[in-house]
């Protein structure tokens, strides 16, 4: 019954059909190019039609690569000195550290002429301008290869990719690889699991495209901050009349992945349920376009008009598909009784053929007098009558035998025969029909994949929006005031995963960055005492603000960040052999190089691990080099408490500490960010709980005071505070002032 | 055909099926007791008889019940005040760190009166002594409970418990939980694996008895030079022998696990199987008394009169028993043809039977005409003849209907049910004198239980030896000097699982601690340098030749240790929600109130988990404590290389550290231990090398050269000098005399 002998290669990075796809995450394939003056990386998802072109350096490739985890990465073969060593370098590199499939493909591919011949008869264009790509821009072979290498394994039109979207990086919060790892934002860092990951903590959307995109605010929050304001009022505005919200979100349940099922159109694999689907979700669209259309946000009156109900697909395809149809086409009864005058007759003679069979063995029963007189079906021979082997001596004269089983014999009759070929006939030309018809309907279907597509974002969008606005109302999330300056100041801010599975128990903090404040803040206190925490969770509410959503706080004025840089506790990063201080200090160099004085740079325990002096004398260096030559927003948790000392030096880093409480012989930890540096003599105390004899811990004591002593004569010297900004000592050296409490 | 209907209820701590059971592994049953007086702890294994039993402080309780890692612990029910609190306690921590199942049983199983009483039925006599144990010992209650819930669960004989044996901690090297996990003896640290544990990577055992008792030993190597040296001397000649030994080893191979089928026999679970292997076994035995017969060590010399060959049980046992027996008894067929006249006949009728009825059903089907008349037997009603439905009317007359079904009818004979009766009784005799039969060898063989463990003893320790030396010859293994001296020196010592898995391009290292040296070595380098593989494989040597193997050195002289220490990298330990330095602080102190001046003790990067100066000055003032007051040989790897400076100052302490050379812009560690501080700038040179500008690292340079100066003054001042014990300063400070090479 199968018309067509396509055959389709199956790779990781083209598959369409839903049951191998994660219904929430794109299936990229990607392509990196490194040419003579510049690199460039493009990446589609074929499921989805989405095409997407990017300019970058070439030392940002694997980073950008880790950021999509595409299932497959197309490069071009190494021939003599042709796409050699470089690709070879950067294939290496992604396979030891992640889990995609290398694809090598011949050079021509990547050739730069013939890859744009190929885009343009794609899109049917003379240029690419109009995607914004000019003649002889470095996306242009990568994307070309992507098209030929999805011609060559689909062997189908690809008419659902229908433009080439250019990525701007400048538009966008720039989160590097290891800031995506160590702030958990799309999976955990030590069981790599999604679960306890910032997006599965905020992720509310009810449809595959919602979750998609959220994914994509996730990973590429906004840098303008119009653009991120238009968000937060959207959000606002469904915040504000919850009703709306809900009557919103009731409509997006149950609504199918458009995208998904256009793709499937266009490549000639939609499913008779997939225009059920359709059908159904094309319906939920006029409520939605009501719901929104007396929108005062800019954002939601947008998607009330992109809400495009295409009422006459859906009456097409309610009127021709059976609602309750079968998954395959095997047995027919996909097209509607009453939708084709043809196929209802030639279904009418099948039907009562079998009526008839039916009849026709009851009566050869009777007839005979063999009660186990059976009629059977094989392809060999059709319909037969079987008779078991001992009554074979009491078969009529007029049945033919046409096999012999162990225990029975088959016979045909000439009435048989004729009724079948009848019979056969009619459900022969009925499940053809209904293939011919369903053809017609994919094709017409095919005519509205790109409005489809449109509808798809639109609807991806309502769904972000109200999964922003419900994950808002139900934790009591604040709108983050946004603005253009060096600021950042938390009132009660949360971390929005720890906070959630903690509940009550989480303490909140507040922030000041910036602004009127210091731009640098040294935090100091023990081990678990929640420095880590409160670190990430700075910058996790940053990224979140400006993906456009709400954030846990009790008030918040936020200035857009450029980059998020981290340098966070290499746990057991011994990755690619390096040593962990080798790693330590690489991140740290990328941050000093690239760090503007409007980025957010989160450091955890820098300098630890090397040597005491060593990582005391490269920490107190960087910190320097960011307050006075970078100055930008910094957090610094660290175990140096010689660093403190800075914040009499310079004026541009304040101290914090975390506080500690002694109770009942335990130490507790109030989880509670606190001005000022924080008690020294934690460790000692400690170690008298912990049962070292006194004499150890008395000594400990002063061994430590004279090392101290030592260090703050040393930090007000000539050397060490060569570099201070700071006029007017603003109060007492902080040793001094801060005398241990406990011991 | 079963007789007994004993009820046996299985719980983790009481399994004796092979399949259950991991064959290298005691399978433990444990009860505590804390007591008015002291604590004390025995575990059984009742798969081989094994019954030990031990006195020790009740904060070690845990820890041996962590070393021992038993599958089960019994502790007493709580009852208002009785067995209260501290059970509670025990089962709360053990049950958090540990997948041990706690059993809890009334107060009385606890109760010392009827636990002696018990415990003296079930051994047959008047006092305990005879086992070393006093009428008021504390493990008498333990001792009693575990009996009183064997007997409770197992339902049947425990005769194959023939004695309890006194653990006695002072004959062994004791190796704490800590080290136990941190050195990677039985298991590794990250993954909990098995495979890459010191265990793993010697054990050359052939039997599951030897793997236990190797498993023993790594767990409680010696402490005695004589007995260290009589394994080492046995070790030796096989080693030089090695003919002997490959005959030995060939023997071993396909030894029966003779002290679980001991155990089986014993508690009447033995299958025909076990006999088989039990017989086969014993037949191996005379070869290998010969081979050892002729030996000069004395350990070898006994073990070859433990050889007790049991001819007479082997004998008994090959002619019983069908060597090719099924599994289960539901056939019979076990018991060998000519073994008993009486089941030979009854065999005969059972098998004549047979043929008769495949005559009877020919001569039906002749008598008959109808082909199809099928011979069936089910359990209502015995033989019987099937004819189909349709031939029902085709039956003789003496048929008697029994039974109809849907397409068949079913008769009897009167010839046929009295063949049947025959038959029938024939063979279900033969099943029950079979299980007669066989019930009388396991009493027999019973008979020889004790003799058997004695043997199972013998054959284990001759595995074990043949195993160490095995593992001597195939990796060059040299026999260490054993000394009662405080002196440990190895020339080219190697770490036994690394080198094994890395090979050639393992380092080999020298050690030199105590005799003429200095007992404290402070070793200093950067991270993955090899610090911590060179001081773990330092306790790791010690600990392979006190328990009688030889190591991989060159050369090697011990003076036994009395306890090793281990203080490692708590890397992810946020074990009990303590933090972690509150663990490092905790083990420290243990280590500090516990080491004698004849321990062994591992320090690595103690200090870390606080801020710089509080953890430098504990380091300081632990270090000086172990120098003056304890003396014990202490290696101490540190990222403070500030504690450099206490060689000068103390006699007892020296420098080492680990070869760093700089090569084409890379940092290369040659893992090679030479004597001396380390170089101070190679943090400094790495961010150099990570990408750090040059503004940053020259000032990180500037910092270094203060920080340093000032300490050196400092060291040799006043207060940090206070301890001082070199008489006088052997050479020139240390920080100026090993100015940087590298920057």
């Amino acid at each position: 019954v199968v018309k067509r002998d396509v055959v389709r290669v199956i790779t990781p990075g083209t598959l369409t059909d839903d049951i191998l796809l994660d219904e929430k995450e794109d299936n990229f394939l990607c392509a990196p190019y490194l040419g003579p003056k510049g690199a460039a990386l493009c990446w589609v998802d074929i499921s989805t039609g989405h095409f997407y072109a990017q300019q970058l350096d070439e030392d940002a490739i694997v980073d950008e690569i880790l950021r999509l985890s595409p299932s497959e990465c197309l490069v071009p073969e190494k021939r003599e000195q042709l796409f050699g060593d470089d690709y070879a370098k950067l294939a290496k590199q992604l396979s030891e550290i992640s889990s995609i499939v290398i694809t090598h493909r011949p050079g021509w591919y990547f050739d730069p002429y013939s890859a744009e011949k190929s885009l343009l008869k794609h899109f049917g264009t003379n240029t690419l301008e109009g995607f914004g790509v000019d003649g002889d821009s470095d996306v242009i072979p990568p994307a070309g290869a992507l098209l030929e290498y999805l011609s060559e394994t689909q062997k189908t039109s690809l008419a659902h990719i229908r433009s080439i979207k250019l990525i701007n990086k400048r538009s966008f919060l720039h989160i590097d690889q290891t800031s995506l790892r160590s702030l958990e934002i799309l999976r955990t860092m030590r069981s790599e699991d999604k679960k306890g990951s910032l997006f599965d903590s905020i992720d509310q959307t009810l449809t595959g495209m919602g979750a998609r995109m959220l994914r994509g605010w996730v990973c590429m929050p906004l840098r303008q901050v119009d653009r991120i304001t238009e968000r937060h009022t959207a959000v606002q505005e469904l915040c504000d009349f919850s009703q709306k919200l809900d009557d919103i979100r009731s409509q997006l349940k149950n609504t199918a992945d458009l995208e998904r099922i256009v793709s499937r159109i266009s490549t000639f694999r939609a499913s008779p349920k997939d225009f059920v689907l359709l059908a159904d979700t094309l319906r939920k669209i006029p409520a939605m376009k009501l719901l929104l259309s007396e929108s005062v946000s800019g954002l939601l009156k947008n998607l009330a008009q992109g809400c495009d109900t295409m009422e006459e697909l859906a009456d097409l395809l309610e009127a021709a598909i059976e609602p309750e149809c079968p998954s395959h086409f095997r047995d027919g009864g996909v097209i509607r009784t009453g939708f084709n005058a043809e196929l209802d007759e030639l279904r009418g003679i099948s039907k009562d053929g079998r009526s008839w069979l039916a009849a026709y063995q009851k009566k050869q029963i009777e007839l005979t007098g063999i009660q186990n007189l059976k009629l059977g079906f094989n392809k060999v021979f059709g319909y037969y009558l079987e008779i078991s082997r001992s009554m074979a001596d009491q078969v009529p004269g007029d049945y033919v035998r046409k096999q012999t089983l162990k225990n029975a014999e088959r016979y045909i009759t000439q009435e048989l025969k004729e009724y079948e070929d009848k019979v056969l006939s009619a459900h022969e030309r009925s499940l053809e029909l209904e293939l011919s018809i369903f053809d017609q309907l994919r094709s017409r279907a095919a005519g509205y994949a790109s409005r489809l597509q449109v509808l798809a974002q639109c609807v991806g969008c309502i769904d972000c929006i109200a999964s922003l606005a419900h994950l808002a109302l139900r934790r009591g999330y604040i709108r983050p005031e946004m603005c253009g300056e060096k600021v950042l100041e938390i009132k009660e801010g949360k971390h929005p995963v720890v906070a959630q599975s903690l509940g009550n128990e989480f303490v909140s903090n507040d922030l000041e960055l910036g602004g009127e404040s210091a731009d640098v803040m040294i935090i100091t206190g023990p081990n678990m005492s929640g420095k880590s925490t409160y670190i990430r969770q700075s910058a996790l509410l940053v990224l979140m603000a400006q993906m456009g959503s709400f954030i846990p706080a009790e008030s918040a004025r936020i200035g857009v960040v450029d980059r998020i840089f981290t340098r966070v506790g290499a746990s057991d990063e011994l990755a690619r052999g390096q040593s962990t201080f080798m790693v330590e200090m690489t991140e740290t160099a990328n941050i000093i190089n690239n760090a503007t004085d409007r980025s957010l740079v989160v450091l955890d325990e820098v300098g630890r691990g090397t040597s005491t002096y060593d990582g005391l004398s490269l920490a107190w260096a960087i910190t320097e080099h960011i307050a006075n030559n970078i100055g930008c927003r910094t957090l610094f948790a660290t175990h140096y408490h010689e660093l403190t000392e800075l914040a009499q030096l310079l004026d541009n880093v304040k101290n914090c500490n975390v506080a500690v409480r002694e109770w009942m012989d335990e130490v507790v930890f109030l989880h509670k960010i606190v001005p000022g540096g924080t008690d020294k003599s934690y460790g000692i105390h400690v170690a008298r709980l912990a049962g070292l004899p006194a004499s150890i811990t008395a000594r400990s004591r002063e061994i430590l005071d004279d090392l101290e002593s030592t260090f703050v004569k040393e930090a007000s010297g000539e050397k060490l505070a060569r570099n201070k900004t700071a006029q007017q000592p603003q109060q007492q050296l902080f040793v001094e002032q801060n005398r241990s409490v406990l011991e």
